[in-house]
C-alpha cells in the first residue's frame, strides 16, 4: 500500500510542477483568511436576501465591486424568471377539531436577524399551484413511490385526500408529484424532530437544531423533468425571451402545496386514526404515528403573485494569457431563501475569498494560462435558476469552451465531500493530498480516506487502502452544477467541507444566519478556508496544466461499476419476484396475514425477462483498454510533448465529457443529455446513474431498457474512440 | 419439499397411533373450551395475587379445588422464601431544580380492577438492597457491558453515579448488576416510550401499550448466579431449612434500585446536559437524549421489609397405568406482580383447561401409562422460586423419573414459540402439525413456516421449506423451567404463542388485568385454548409413548451449528481486533476526532490465540453419527420391539439430557449444570449455548474457553455413548 501511495505522490507533484515555473497553487493556498470569510458572511446574511429582494441586488452589486477591486472583469448578467410568491396560506384542521396553525416562524431574542419580519419571505413552497382544498388527512411517511405501495398493502388510498409528508429520504419536489400521481390533493411537508429537531441535538437557539416552530422553504418545482425557469424551457431567460404561458408550463407542482413546522404538525399527526405505521415510519413526536384517514379533515388555501422576478448573476473573468478560449467556470449561488449565512454564504464567502487570493496571485506575477470565470449565482433556491439561464443562455459558447464546472453550495467542519465526473478524481484526490485539514493538520485526503477505512465493510477498506484514488460520488441534482453536467455535457465537480454537524437544523429557515452559523457550525470559517484553498488549488490545476488532468482509467473502473449495479439490479428483481410468487403460492402471506388488521395479498407478478447487456459489456471494456492505453502513452510521451500536440489533445479533451451526453436527452426528459448521470425522477437529488438504463428497469420497462442499453454503449464507444485518437497523437510523438 | 414434508407426516402418525388404541390426542384436542378459560383467567386476576398475598393463596385453593374436581391427585407444597416488599421508596430531584417523582400507577377509570389500591404491590424491583443515595445522574442506555463501552470511549464514568437505564434489551437484574460493577452507587430502571409506550402503539386505556405513568415491576435478583431463595442455594426451602444470613447471599443487588415511569424519567432525562448520545440510545421521549453527567442530582431512598414469605404451589398427578415411576411435569406460575391477566393467567388459564380436559379423557377410559404431573407454581415473579424450590427440594426424584417438563407462562394470538432440548425438536414439530391455528384454520406448524419463510433470508427461507422440523429456540431463563433444565438436566420444552400484538406495554404494571387482556389481547381466548391443545397433545404424547420421542439427529444438528458458531465468534473477533489495531496504527481514530468533542483513541488490543476446537469438533461428529445409526436403528426395529426393550431403552432414554450436564456446574455459577444451555452472565434472559465456551471466549479468558470445549465434548461423548447403547439395544433385536 506504501508503495501505491508514495507513486500516487510522485504523479501528482509531476502535475503540480508541470508548469515549471513557481508553484503557484501552493502559494496560493498560502493566502485565504478565515477571517475575510467570516466578514463576508457577515456581510451578505446581515438582511433576507432571497430572489427579487433589495438586498439580494445589493449583495450582487457588493460583489460586482469587490470582484473589481481584486483585479477582474466582472459583470452583473440579468434574466428575468418566474418566481411566484405568497399572497395568502391557510392550514386549519377543521375535524376532529378545529384549529388555524400558526405557520410562523418568531424571532428569537438573542438571534438579531431573526426579527427582520418586513423582508422575511414567509414559509412556502415555491412553484405549488395556487388552490383551496379541503380534505381528509393521510400521513404518507416520506412520500416516496415505496410509501405508497406500503398504503397499497394496507389498502389505503390518497386519492381525494390530502397528505402529511415528513421532509427527508427524498427531494422534497417529488413529494407533492408522487401524491398528486396518487390522486391527492393537497399536500403539507413538515419536518419531524426525528429528522432534523431534537432527536439529533438541541434545538435553537440552545442547540443547532429545528426548533418546533422551524420551517424548511423550498422549491417543489419539478426538477427532474428540467431545472430553470418553467417559461423558458431549454433556453436563456433573458429579458424580452419568448415565454409558455403558465397553463402551458411542465413543471409546477399539480397540487397545492405548503410546509409547516413540527409544532403544527404535531396536532394533525396526533389526531389521526387507522393503523399504526410501519417501524421506519415513526418520527420523533411523542405520539402513535398512524396513517389516517379519519377523523382528521384539513382546510389548505395557497395563493400566489406569479409575476417575473429579476436575477442578477455575478460574473468575473480573469482572462487567459496563453489559451483564453478554455474556460475554467467556478460558482456558488449568492442568493438564500431568508438570510441564508450557512446556504449559501458559507459556500459564496469562500468562492470570494479564493477570487480575491487569485487576484492577489496575480499581482505577485501569475498569469493563467486558461480564462477562470467565477460566478455568483442568483435564484438558485427556486430551481437553479441563475447558473441554468446562464447555461442555456450561453450554451453554444460553453459547449465549445468551458473546460471544467466547479461547484460550491453550503460548507461545514470535516471532511471533503467530492463529487462529479469521473474523469476529474484523480485531480480531486491529487489537491485533496495537499490541503491541511483545520483540526487534524494531516492532508483533508488523509481523513477522507480515514472515513472511509472507518465506515467498511472490508471491501471498502480494502479499496481505500489500495485504490490510489479515493472514489468520488457522482452528482443527482439540487445545486448550480446541473446544467452545466448533465444539460451541456461539461466537466463537474461538486465540493464541499462536512460532516462532524447535524447541519439540516435550520436548512432554509430564518434561523439560517450568522448568529447560528457562529454558534454552532464552522465558528472560526476555517473549513472555509480550507474550501477555498482546495477550489482554488483545483482551479489553478486546470488553469495552468499542459494537459488537461482527466484521467480516464478511474472513469472506466466506475462505469464498470455501474454496468455490474444494473446487472445485480435486475437479477435481484427477477430473484424477488420468483421469491414473492412462490410465498403467494405456497400461502405465505395468507398464513401470516392478522385477521383483526386488514390484508391485502400481494399479486403474481410476471418475472422480469433478461435483457441483452452486451452492449454495454463491450462498450465499458472498450472504454477501459482506451483509458489505459491512453494513459501508458501519456506517461511514456510527457517528456516529449509540444505546444501543438498539447494544443491539440486539449481541444479533443474538452469535448471527452460531451461524448457521453445524446442530444435527444433522457426519455420523456429531454432537458438532460447526460447519459451517465441525472438525478432520479422519483429521488429529485439522488443521482441515478446510467439513468435511462436503470429507471427503465426500476420502471419495468425492459424493451425501453434495452434501447436505453445501446445509447450508453455508443456514448462510452464515442468516448472511447475520443481516448484512442488522444493516445495516437501521442503515440506518433514516440515515432 | 412436498416429498420430504409427506414422509414426515407418515413418521408422525406413526406416533401418534402407536398405543394401537384410539388417537387420545385427537379426542383431547376437542375438549378445551375458550370460554372456560376466559373464565379462569377473570377469576385468577380479579384481585392482585402476588407472593404471599391473600389472593394468592385463595388462588392456589381455589386450583387446589379445581384439579381435585376434575379427578387429579392434588396437594399444595409451601416454602418459605425471602421475598423483600417496600416499606420505603422517594426520588427526587434535587438540582439543577427539586422535583419528587410521583412513583404511582394512577387508577384508570373504565379499568375495574386497577383502582384496588389496598392490594396492589407499589412499583418496585425485588431483592435491590436497602439504600439512600445522593449522586449525580448519568444516562447508560440499557445498562450492557456494551453500553458502558461506549461511554468509555467518551471519558465518562459512572463511578459514584447514579444511572438512569432504559428497560429492554436485557434482562432487568443485569442493569444494576452491570452499574455496581462500574462503581455506581444507585440505579433507576425506566420504561422508555420507544420500547413499550407511545411509540409503538396506542396507550392504555385508549391502546394496549405503557402510558406515561406505567411501571415495569420487576425481580433484579442476580438469576445468572442461581434463581430460587437466595438464602437456601441449591436445596429447597421447606420450613425449618438451613438459611444463609442476608449478608451472605450473592443474589442481592449491591446497590438500591428502583423502576419509574416515563413520566417520572422525563424531567430527568430532559434536564441532563453532556454530549448527545449515540443514535440506538435515542428514546421516544420528545427531548435531546445526553449523557450526563451534570447538572442533575438524584436522592434515591429505598427500605424494604425483608420477612420470608410463603409459597404455595399446587402439584397434581394422574398417576401412571403401566410407568408410574416415569412423570411428565408440566407448569405455570400462577402468582403475579400485580392482577397479571396477561403474566401469568393467560398461560396458568390454559393448563387449568388441559386438566379438565384430561380429567375428562380419563372419565372416557384413559390411562395413561405414565404419570401426569401438573403444577402451579408460585413466586416465579421474584426469581422462580416455587419451581427452583421444589425441584431443588425434588431434586433426586426428579432426575430419576422426569422425562420431560413442559413450561408455560403468558401467552398470546399468532404463531406458536417453542423452545428446549433440542432432542424435543422432532415431536414438537410433530405436534404442531397437527394443532389447528384459530385464524387460518391451517396447522399452527404451517403458520410457524410461513414465517420463517417471510422473515428469511434466503438460507433461512431454504432451510424452512426443506428441513422437516422448523429449529425451535434454546432456552435462557425468565420462567419456571430454568431449574428442571439447567440445574437438573430434565428435557424441557417453554412454549407459547404470540407474535401478532405488542404485549409488553403494561408488563408488570396495575394495567396487567382482564379489561386490559380482553380488550387488547387474545380476547376471545381462541390461542388460550390453541395452547391448551398443543401442550396437552405433548403431554399424551410423551405418556403414552411406547419409545419415548426423543430425536438425536435435530440434537447433533444444532449442536454442530454452535460449534460452528464459536469458531466464528473467535475468528471475528479475532479479524475485528487485528484491524483494530490495524487502524490505530494508520492513524484513522484521530484522523476522525473532533477536536471539539471528548476522544479516546481506543487501545491496541493482544490479537486473541486460535485455540483447539478438535475435541468438541470429534465429539460433535461422533453424535452426529450415533444419532443416526439409532434413528435408523429404531426405524427398522420399531415392529419388533418388545415391552422388555422398550421399558430397558426408555430408562436409557430418562437420562440422555442428563449427559449433556456436569454436577460441577459453569465455571462461578455452579447451580448451572446444563453444558449446552444457559442464561448469559450478562443477557440474563437471553441464552449463551455452550455457555461455558462462549462465555470464556467473549470474556477473553481463552485458557477457561479450552477446559470447558473439553468438557463440553465429554458430554457429548457421554450423549453418543447412551445413543449407543440404545442402538445395540435395537440391534440385538434385528439378529
Amino acid at each position: 500500500m506504501k508503495k501505491l501511495l508514495l507513486l500516487f505522490v510522485v504523479l501528482a507533484s509531476l502535475d503540480v510542477t508541470a508548469q515549471g515555473g513557481p508553484a503557484w497553487d501552493a502559494m496560493f493556498r498560502a493566502i485565504p483568511e478565515a477571517g475575510n470569510i467570516g466578514e463576508y458572511m457577515r456581510i451578505m446574511s446581515a438582511r433576507p436576501h432571497h430572489l427579487g429582494s433589495p438586498y439580494g441586488k445589493e449583495n450582487a452589486e457588493w460583489m460586482l465591486a469587490k470582484f473589481k477591486e481584486w483585479g477582474w472583469d466582472a459583470r452583473i448578467e440579468n434574466y428575468d424568471v418566474l418566481f411566484p410568491t405568497p399572497k395568502e396560506r391557510l392550514v386549519e384542521m377543521v375535524a376532529p377539531t378545529r384549529l388555524r396553525l400558526s405557520l410562523e416562524e418568531p424571532a428569537v431574542g438573542v438571534d438579531p436577524t431573526s426579527s427582520q419580519r418586513s423582508e422575511q419571505l414567509p414559509s412556502f413552497n415555491a412553484y405549488s399551484v395556487d388552490g383551496d382544498v379541503t380534505a381528509p388527512l393521510v400521513y404518507v411517511n416520506y412520500g416516496r413511490p415505496v410509501d405508497y405501495q406500503e398504503l397499497d398493502r394496507r389498502g389505503i388510498s390518497v386519492k381525494g385526500a390530502i397528505v402529511i409528508v415528513r421532509y427527508g429520504a427524498s427531494w422534497r419536489g417529488i413529494k407533492p408529484k408522487v401524491a398528486a400521481e396518487r390522486g391527492a390533493i393537497g399536500c403539507l411537508i413538515y419536518s419531524d424532530p426525528r429528522d432534523d429537531g431534537y432527536y439529533v441535538d438541541g434545538v435553537f437557539p440552545d442547540g443547532p437544531m429545528r426548533n418546533k416552530d422551524g420551517v424548511q422553504r423550498g422549491s417543489v418545482m419539478d426538477m427532474p423533468t428540467f431545472p430553470g425557469d418553467p417559461t423558458t424551457p431549454g433556453r436563456g431567460s433573458i429579458p424580452g425571451a419568448e415565454r409558455l404561458d403558465l397553463n402551458q408550463t411542465t413543471t409546477l407542482t399539480r397540487i397545492p402545496v405548503l410546509p409547516i413546522s413540527y409544532g403544527d404538525a404535531q396536532p394533525l399527526l396526533a389526531a389521526l386514526a387507522g393503523d399504526v405505521v410501519p417501524m421506519d415510519w415513526r418520527g420523533g413526536l411523542p405520539i402513535t404515528y398512524r396513517t389516517g384517514p379519519g377523523p382528521v379533515r384539513v382546510h389548505l388555501k395557497v395563493a400566489f403573485d406569479w409575476s417575473l422576478k429579476r436575477v442578477h448573476n455575478v460574473i468575473a473573468r480573469l482572462e487567459g494569457s496563453m489559451y483564453p478560449d478554455e474556460w475554467i467556470v467556478r460558482g456558488n449561488h449568492h442568493d438564500a431563501w431568508v438570510n441564508g449565512a450557512q446556504d449559501p454564504a458559507s459556500g459564496m464567502s469562500a468562492e470570494l475569498e479564493e477570487a480575491r487570493a487569485l487576484g492577489e496571485l496575480v499581482k505577485q506575477g501569475w498569469r493563467p494560462r486558461r480564462t477562470i470565470v467565477y460566478a455568483a449565482w442568483d435564484g438558485e433556491e427556486q430551481g437553479l435558476l441563475g447558473s441554468t439561464e446562464w447555461v442555456e443562455h450561453h450554451q453554444a459558447e460553453l459547449r465549445d469552451k468551458a473546460v471544467v464546472y466547479i461547484n460550491t453550495d453550503g460548507n461545514g467542519r470535516g471532511f471533503l465531500n467530492a463529487g462529479g465526473s469521473h474523469a476529474l478524481e484523480a485531480v480531486v484526490n491529487s489537491v485533496a493530498q495537499e490541503v491541511e485539514d483545520p483540526q487534524t493538520k494531516a492532508s483533508v485526503w488523509k481523513r477522507m480516506q480515514a472515513l472511509e477505512i472507518r465506515r467498511g465493510p472490508a471491501a471498502v477498506r480494502n479499496e481505500a487502502r489500495s485504490r490510489p484514488d479515493l472514489r468520488i460520488d457522482a452528482l443527482g441534482s439540487g445545486s448550480d452544477y446541473s446544467a452545466f453536467l448533465q444539460h451541456a455535457g461539461i466537466p463537474t465537480l461538486n465540493l464541499s467541507f462536512g460532516g462532524l454537524d447535524p447541519s439540516d437544523g435550520i436548512y432554509h429557515s430564518i434561523y439560517d444566519d450568522y448568529y447560528h452559523f457562529t454558534k454552532f457550525l464552522d465558528t472560526d470559517f476555517t473549513y472555509g478556508r480550507a474550501l477555498a484553498q482546495t477550489v482554488g488549488s483545483l482551479v489553478i490545476r486546470f488553469a495552468d496544466a499542459d494537459i488537461l488532468p482527466f484521467q480516464f482509467t478511474n472513469l472506466a473502473d466506475t462505469v464498470q461499476t455501474y454496468v455490474t449495479e444494473l446487472q445485480t439490479l435486475l437479477r435481484d428483481a427477477q430473484a424477488e419476484i420468483r421469491e414473492t410468487n412462490r410465498q403467494i403460492e405456497e400461502g405465505v402471506f395468507t398464513a401470516l396475514a392478522d385477521s383483526r388488521r386488514p390484508f391485502r395479498q400481494p399479486v403474481v407478478e410476471s418475472v422480469p425477462p433478461s435483457i441483452n447487456f452486451a452492449p454495454l459489456e463491450n462498450a465499458a471494456a472498450q472504454l477501459t483498454q482506451a483509458a489505459e492505453r491512453y494513459r501508458k502513452s501519456l506517461e511514456a510521451s510527457r517528456a516529449r510533448l509540444t505546444p501543438d500536440v498539447i494544443q491539440t489533445m486539449n481541444k479533443r479533451l474538452i469535448h471527452s465529457e460531451r461524448q457521453l451526453t445524446d442530444t435527444a436527452g433522457l426519455p420523456r426528459r429531454p432537458w438532460y443529455r447526460h447519459l451517465l448521470y441525472a438525478p432520479g425522477y422519483y429521488t429529485g437529488y439522488a443521482v441515478k446513474t446510467m439513468p435511462g438504463v436503470r429507471e427503465a428497469l426500476e420502471e419495468k420497462n425492459y424493451a425501453e431498457a434495452e434501447r436505453e442499453i445501446a445509447r450508453v454503449a455508443d456514448a462510452l464507444s464515442r468516448g472511447a474512440a475520443l481516448i484512442d485518437e488522444l493516445t495516437s497523437a501521442l503515440d506518433k510523438l514516440s515515432k
